[in-house]
C-alpha cells in the first residue's frame, strides 16, 4: 500500500486547530482560507436549496452552468452553459483534467501544494519550472521553452493568476507569452483562476488564458476564495467550445460520473446565486478584497523590514518572502533550509507558515508562504470590524498577530524583541 | 485523450430528464434514486450548518465522526470516531480505496455500475465473479475461490449487502464463507452497506463483514438511499483499528485531501443530526424501507406474471429480471442481447431500465434492473401519499407506471395488451 501523506496545508491546519484546542497560542498564517463570515444571501440561498435533494446531470442544472457562463461572459470570455462543469471544489476537477489529458504536466515552481500530487496520482511525469522573479504562477517563458524543447506530444500546462503561493498576478504581456508557447508546444492551458475576484486594485490588469487561446485553455474557479466559502466546496471548470480539446469537457464529465456524481444539490443553488453576481455580493466581495490587500500589504511591509526580498501582493491573501539574507543568522539558529525554518516558527514561536519545498519549491531555499488570511479574528464580530474598517492591520486582534509574526522574525535575524 | 463514456445510470436519468423536457412520456425505472421528499429535520439542519464555511479536518469533524461512530456501534459493529471517514458521497471513498489497495480487484457479476470503471481508472487487474443464483452482491463462494487461486499477493473484494442491482440480501452464512475465503487469499473487504437501513423487513438477517473480519473490512455507507439524499452527496466510512490494514485509513485521507478536501460544512451538520439517528428520522426510515418494500415487491410479481426469472427482493429498491424463457418471442422482435433490450423498451415502450451488461454481466443475458424507487411521484404531495399509503403500488399514479412496465413486457412475449 503506497501511504502518501495529507495534503500539507490542509494537514498544517489540523495540527493548529489541535494545538489550540489544547490551549496553545498560534498565529495562524499557514492555511489559505478567507476566514469571514458566510454571507447572509448565500445561507439563505442554502437553505432555498434544500429541495434539491435528486442527484441530477453530472455537469450541474442548466440553470447553474447558465450562471457560471454569464459569470465568464461578463469577463471577456463568451461561454456557453454546456462548457460548464460544476464540482465539490475546484481540486477535483483539476484531478479529472490531470487524469484525462495524456502527457506530462508542467507546472510552475513554487506552485500549489496540490497541483503535483495530483500529478503523481494521475501518474503524469511532471516538468518544475521556475517562475520569473516577479510574477509567480506562470513559469519563466525562457525556462519554460527550454524545458519542453524535448519533450514529445501533448501535455498540460498549469498557471495560477492571481498565484497561489507568491500573492502576484501574471502580467498580460507574461501570460500572452505561455499561451504562445503553449500553442507551439501543444500544451493545453489549465487556468486556475479561482483567486481572480481577488485582486487588490480594479487597476491590477488580468487577462485570461482563455482570451488568448480559447481552444486549449480551460479556467478553473469557486466560491471557496472570492466568498469565504471553503468548507461548501463549490468548483467550476470552463472548457473549451470548439477545436481539439472540444471532447475534453466529455472526458471530465465521465471521470465525474465516477468520482463525485454532481455538485450537491442546495450548492447548485448558492452556486447559481452567487455566479450570478447581483449587485449586494459584488460589493461584498469588493469589501473581501480590500481587506486581503490591506492586510497582505501590511504582511509584505513586515517581511521586507524583516529583511526578507518578497514581491509586492496584487491578489489573493498570500506572501511568499525569500529570507535567503539571513541563511547566517539562521544558521546559528540550525536552520539550514525551509522544513526547519517552518518548524522553528512553529516551535519556538506559535506561528504557523508552510515552507516553501511544500510548493515544490527547493527545499535548500528559506522560503515560506505566509497565508494572511486566517487572522481577520475568531469571532463574526472580529471579522466584521475587520471587514469594516479602514485600517483593518492596526485592529489590536490583527495586530498582535502580525506583531507575533514581526517578532519571530526579528529573531532569525537575531534581532529578537518582545512586541 | 481517453474517452470513457460517464456512468451510464446517470447517463440514462439524463436521457429521461431531457425527454420529458420534451413532452414524452416515461416510465422512469432506470436510475437508483429514492424519489422521496426531505424529511423536514434534515432541511432545518442543513440551514443550521451554513456557519460551517471552513474547510476542517479532511477526515471531517470530530463530531460528525462521533455520530458515525455510534451509528455503527448500534449495528453490532463497536466503532471509535478515528475510524471514520465523511465524503461527499461513498462513491469518492470507494475510488480512493481502489486507488490505495494495491492488487487485483474482485467483483461480483453482476455488480453496481461503477465498481469496474473505478478499477480502470485505478489501473487494477478486475476478476468478475458470478454471484450465487439466490442472492447477488456477493460472489459465489466455489467460484470465488476458483477465481483466486492463481492470483498472487493482496487484493480488494467489494460486495455490497443488501445488493444493487438484484435487491437480494446475502445470508450471513454466505457473508461468513465469504470472509472464511478473504482471509485465507488476504483479500480486503469493502463492504457497501448503503442499503443496510432499506432492508424490506426487520427479519431480513444481516450480518455485516465487518463483524466477521474486522481487520479486513472497510465499511461504506451514506444518505443517499435510506434518508432519500442522493443529490447531497453525504457518504461515509468505517476502516479497522487494528491489523495491518490499520493505516489504510491514512492512505485515504491523503487521496481525499487531494481529491475532495473534506465534505461540506453544512453536509457535516445533517450528517451529524442523520447518523445520530433521533427516533423521528429511524420513523422515517422505517416508512421509507416499508415503501420500497411495497413497490419492489410489486414489480417482482409483476416480472414473474411476465416470464421472468426474478429472485424476490429483500432489500432496497430493485429488481434484476432474468428474460431467458422468452428469447425466441424476442428475437422476433430483434432483441438479441441486454443492451438491445434496454433500447427496445426505451424507444417502443417509453419504460427506461438498465441493461444487464452495464453491471458486467453477460452482455447475451436477457437481464436488466429495474429500479422501482423512482415512480413515487412527480410531486412532493405524490410522494407524501406513496409514503402514508397501505398500498402504495395500488396508488393511480404508481399503478399506471407499473401497467406501462407489466403492458411493455407482455410485448416482449408476443402477448401485448393495451393496459
Amino acid at each position: 500500500m503506497t501511504t502518501r501523506p495529507v495534503s500539507p496545508n490542509l494537514a498544517l491546519d489540523e495540527v493548529v486547530a489541535q494545538r489550540r484546542a489544547r490551549g496553545e497560542t498560534i498565529a495562524h498564517f499557514g492555511f489559505g482560507e478567507s476566514r469571514l463570515p458566510v454571507f447572509p444571501q448565500l445561507a439563505l440561498r442554502l437553505a432555498a436549496g434544500v429541495h434539491r435533494s435528486a442527484y441530477g446531470p453530472v455537469a450541474g442544472d442548466p440553470t447553474v452552468r447558465a450562471a457560471v457562463a454569464g459569470y465568464f461572459g461578463r469577463r471577456r470570455v463568451p461561454t456557453e452553459p454546456d462548457q460548464v462543469v460544476l464540482a465539490p471544489g475546484s481540486k477535483a476537477l483539476l484531478l479529472a483534467l490531470q487524469i484525462v489529458v495524456p502527457g506530462h504536466v508542467v507546472l510552475p515552481r513554487p506552485s500549489w501544494v496540490t497541483y503535483a500530487p495530483q500529478a503523481r496520482l494521475a501518474r503524469k511525469p511532471v516538468h518544475v519550472v521556475p517562475i520569473a522573479t516577479d510574477h509567480g504562477g506562470v513559469p519563466d517563458p525562457a525556462l519554460l521553452r527550454r524545458a519542453v524543447a524535448g519533450a514529445q506530444g501533448q501535455g498540460l500546462i498549469v498557471l495560477t493568476i492571481p498565484d497561489n503561493p507568491t500573492g502576484t498576478t501574471a502580467s498580460p504581456e507574461l501570460v500572452r507569452r505561455i499561451c504562445a508557447i503553449a500553442e507551439e508546444k501543444d500544451l493545453l492551458i489549465v487556468s486556475d483562476e479561482i483567486y481572480r475576484d481577488l485582486r487588490h486594485h480594479p487597476d491590477v490588469p488580468f487577462l485570461s488564458p482563455a482570451e488568448v487561446a480559447p481552444e486549449r485553455t480551460v479556467v478553473l474557479t469557486g466560491l471557496s476564495k472570492s466568498m469565504a466559502l471553503g468548507g461548501w466546496r463549490i468548483g467550476a471548470a470552463r472548457f473549451p467550445a470548439a477545436g481539439r480539446w472540444r471532447s475534453l469537457r466529455d472526458a471530465v464529465l465521465s471521470i465525474a460520473s465516477e468520482m463525485w456524481s454532481a455538485l450537491a444539490g442546495p450548492m447548485q443553488e448558492v452556486a447559481e446565486y452567487a455566479f450570478s453576481e447581483p449587485p449586494e455580493l459584488r460589493t461584498r466581495v469588493a469589501e473581501d478584497a480590500r481587506l486581503h490587500a490591506a492586510v497582505a500589504s501590511a504582511v509584505h511591509r513586515l517581511l521586507i523590514e524583516a529583511g526578507a526580498t518578497n514581491s509586492r501582493p496584487t491578489g489573493g491573501f498570500y506572501c511568499y518572502p525569500d529570507f535567503e539574507s539571513l541563511r547566517a543568522p539562521m544558521a546559528d539558529l540550525g536552520i539550514r533550509n525551509s522544513a526547519q525554518l517552518q518548524q522553528h516558527l512553529l516551535e519556538e514561536h506559535g506561528v504557523a507558515v508552510l515552507s516553501g519545498h511544500h510548493f515544490g519549491d527547493d527545499s535548500q531555499a528559506l522560503r515560506f508562504r505566509v497565508a494572511t488570511s486566517m487572522v481577520y479574528g475568531d469571532s463574526e464580530e472580529e471579522q466584521m470590524q475587520a471587514l469594516q474598517s479602514r485600517d483593518p492591520a492596526g485592529l489590536p486582534h490583527i495586530r498582535r498577530q502580525l506583531d507575533t509574526l514581526a517578532a519571530a522574525l526579528a529573531n532569525l535575524s537575531g534581532r529578537w524583541r518582545r512586541p
